[in-house]
């Protein structure tokens, strides 16, 4: 069975173009494009067959079943050869049972989505598998490009300059110089990418790497490109078939661009639509305070949201004041009755710390999203029963300086109240005992 | 089926006791326990019925079975009542085939087995789910502790916090103060234990929490332990399963403490006792010439390897100079054929720059083992169609000062060979375009 993909243009535009042209904006309106599939094709399976199929793939080490992404393949980017995929085997990340964290909070059935354990540290990788192996796809039957390039704040650039070496593709990324963590810094440096520091923002450096796409000097592998978002869609379907094809109540998610709630209902909309599932949870986007156009536009009634200049935040990752992706999100945030809510500094290094104390090791978007579940259940919004998905979007791992920063008590503005500094001792056995008596005596 | 496991003294001295029983060391000769499995009663299913179990537990979300470790219960430790496990769902990691590296050295069927891509971001979760396990299941029974307890190069320590803190159990780690990585230190901080940061190296802490465990203050969570071989031993299980149940003809691994080789025979041997397999790999132990041990006494010939003090490495985890489980690493030498080899801080840096730039992002540890592997490559023991696993231990993740280091040419005593900094730039569309054409024109 032949399966079909296309560009075509969000807001309906007429037109279609094939999956490898590098095209990333109507040339009618000059608006986002999207990923369009052959849902009739698709639905001459019925939902129980796709599950079955999906399912006996799941973990399967036959290349490429052992990528969560890849094992959706038909649904994902279903003309792809084998040959071309680049994959890390990403997706089939825990869906951790968040038990002693859910207790506190009087869940008894809050999970969290732990994207952040991947090949390179976060949910990127979802997408950048369905880019890279389209781009090399395309490269093999004759597109030119110079390099593949993307603006980031971090995780992007690391997860592209990962896949582009495992395929030999050259990469350039743009990164706004000393806004973000070292460990984000070294990952495209060690995978060989050519690293351009600029002296400005993630606005400022991604305003260079379109006109660099329209110039057609490089490919575009921010999420203007839509591609991504057809890996990162089955974030949501593989937590839908890890509750063995039962739909939560509520999905939490922290965003920045916004692309990754586009993605969430992308998911949900195609498994709704081809049979597998017959309702949405409810989609909470969660922001940073101090990176909030999103949440400003909801508070208001607006559908247009307005661009900030975003102020700092430990969330480095969503530190983003005018997101590529807006439209898209509010058209999720619509048709999943959802809602948006903020976490401020304090907040957000609370609950990291907190959530730390209970197993996890939670980057500080992961915690803007646990702070915000703890707003919905102290207003009611989120009930003690409802079954609830926190989305982990990167590895604890790549932000230690934050979580030092919050031991040391060195985070500005923020008093950190649950710190567990380490006691410094000499080699001796009586000050050891001593010092263990008097914590847990 | 009920199956026992129970410990015994691994010389051979009489006695047996319960895996729940706080003790370390065999009463009558004061050496190292092992676990010992009813092998009689495990050999009633046959090999094919094993592989066919583990093949569908492998892919289930259902509790335990998420986990690689638990999806082989009966053979790692049977008795533990589901409710009674700790898990993170660790295992089932990605089996990498590191075609370009491979292609690099000439090897055309090379993988690296990617355990650093875990909860806490080494394979030291597989034994620590077993471990903490069996202590909660303990403790529920009546044990008392005060806490448990570990001296740590860091990975260690890093586990059984987030193992500890997932469970709820007080832990204390012991930490050689300024010799592991930031990363390394903060997690266990976060995750709520008592870290203590003594003034000595590795072994220094050893001793005192050897102490801390003689005098029953706490329960012992080092390897001289033998609970955390029976999960780290299904790395070795799962790589053949991820073989499709067949033996790669070498596995290398970085070794410093020596648990690791010992546990990766311990799980072949199981194999080879239950008919899931009639041959052995080739095991390759790869220890950093600063603190090689193990490697003097393969040289010398010698069964007994005799301690020495660790010199300053890149490669923090394995800067061991008394390794606790070198009786059971000799045997496992002995019985797979197998060889020691050692990498310099110079090898060791290169491999890992070298790999980086094919889409791994490896660990100084791992970089030991592909520096070793390159060694025998170059002369003639391994053979380029020979199927190769290097086991990569820990997350590239925890190691960002080594890298940063390697690519600041900030190593002492090593040459950045392969470094790539960030091109620093004004927010210029002309010099972003000039510095990418110097790149890649």
């Amino acid at each position: 069975m032949a399966y079909r993909a296309t560009f075509r243009c969000f807001q309906g535009c007429d037109g279609s173009w094939p999956v490898t042209q590098p095209i990333y904006t109507c040339p009618t309106c000059g608006g986002l494009l999207e990923v369009v599939h052959d849902l009739a094709a698709l639905a001459e399976r019925t939902g129980p067959q796709w599950t079955k199929l999906f399912d006996e793939r799941y973990k399967l080490n036959k290349w490429p079943y052992g990528s969560g992404v890849w094992g959706k393949r038909e649904w994902v980017m279903p003309e792809i050869p084998d040959d071309d995929i680049v994959s890390m085997y990403e997706g089939s990340t825990n869906l951790f049972w968040a038990e002693r964290y859910g207790q506190e909070l009087g869940l008894s059935d809050l999970w969290v989505k732990l994207c952040g354990n991947s090949h390179s540290g976060s949910f990127k990788d979802l997408g950048m598998t369905v880019l890279v192996s389209v781009v090399r796809s395309a490269v093999r039957r004759g597109l030119q490009v110079k390099a593949v390039a993307c603006a980031s704040t971090g995780d992007t650039s690391a997860a592209l300059a990962a896949y582009g070496a495992a395929a030999g593709l050259p990469i350039v990324v743009l990164l706004p110089r000393g806004k973000i963590s070292t460990a984000q810094l070294v990952q495209p440096l060690a995978h060989g990418a050519l690293v351009l520091g600029l002296d400005t923002d993630f606005d400022g450096c991604m305003a260079i790497v379109k006109r660099l796409a329209q110039e057609n000097i490089v490919y575009l592998a921010n999420s203007m490109n839509p591609l991504r978002i057809e890996g990162q869609k089955t974030v949501g379907i593989e937590v839908v078939q890890q509750f063995e094809w039962e739909v939560p109540d509520w999905i939490i998610l922290p965003s920045g661009n916004l692309g990754n709630a586009s993605a969430l209902y992308a998911g949900f909309k195609m498994m709704r639509e081809l049979g597998v599932i017959s309702r949405f949870p409810r989609l909470v986007v969660a922001q940073a305070e101090n990176a909030n156009p999103l949440y400003r536009a909801w508070q208001a009634g607006k559908r247009e949201v307005e661009p900030i200049v975003a102020k700092q935040t430990q969330a480095t990752a969503i530190q983003i004041g005018n997101p590529v992706s807006a439209p898209r999100a509010v058209r999720a945030l619509e048709a999943m009755n959802g809602l948006v809510e903020q976490a401020s500094e304090q907040e957000l290094a609370d609950a990291a710390a907190r959530a730390d104390r209970t197993g996890m090791y939670t980057c500080p978007h992961t915690a803007v999203g646990l702070a915000v579940l703890e707003k919905l259940v102290s207003n009611g919004t989120i009930g003690s029963r409802d079954r609830t998905v926190c989305i982990s979007t990167a590895n604890g791992l790549k932000f230690t300086e934050f979580k030092v920063a919050y031991h040391e008590s060195a985070i500005a503005g923020v008093t950190s109240n649950l710190k567990n500094p380490p006691v410094l001792l000499p080699p001796d056995f009586g000050q050891v005992v001593d010092a263990i008596g008097k914590r847990f005596d």
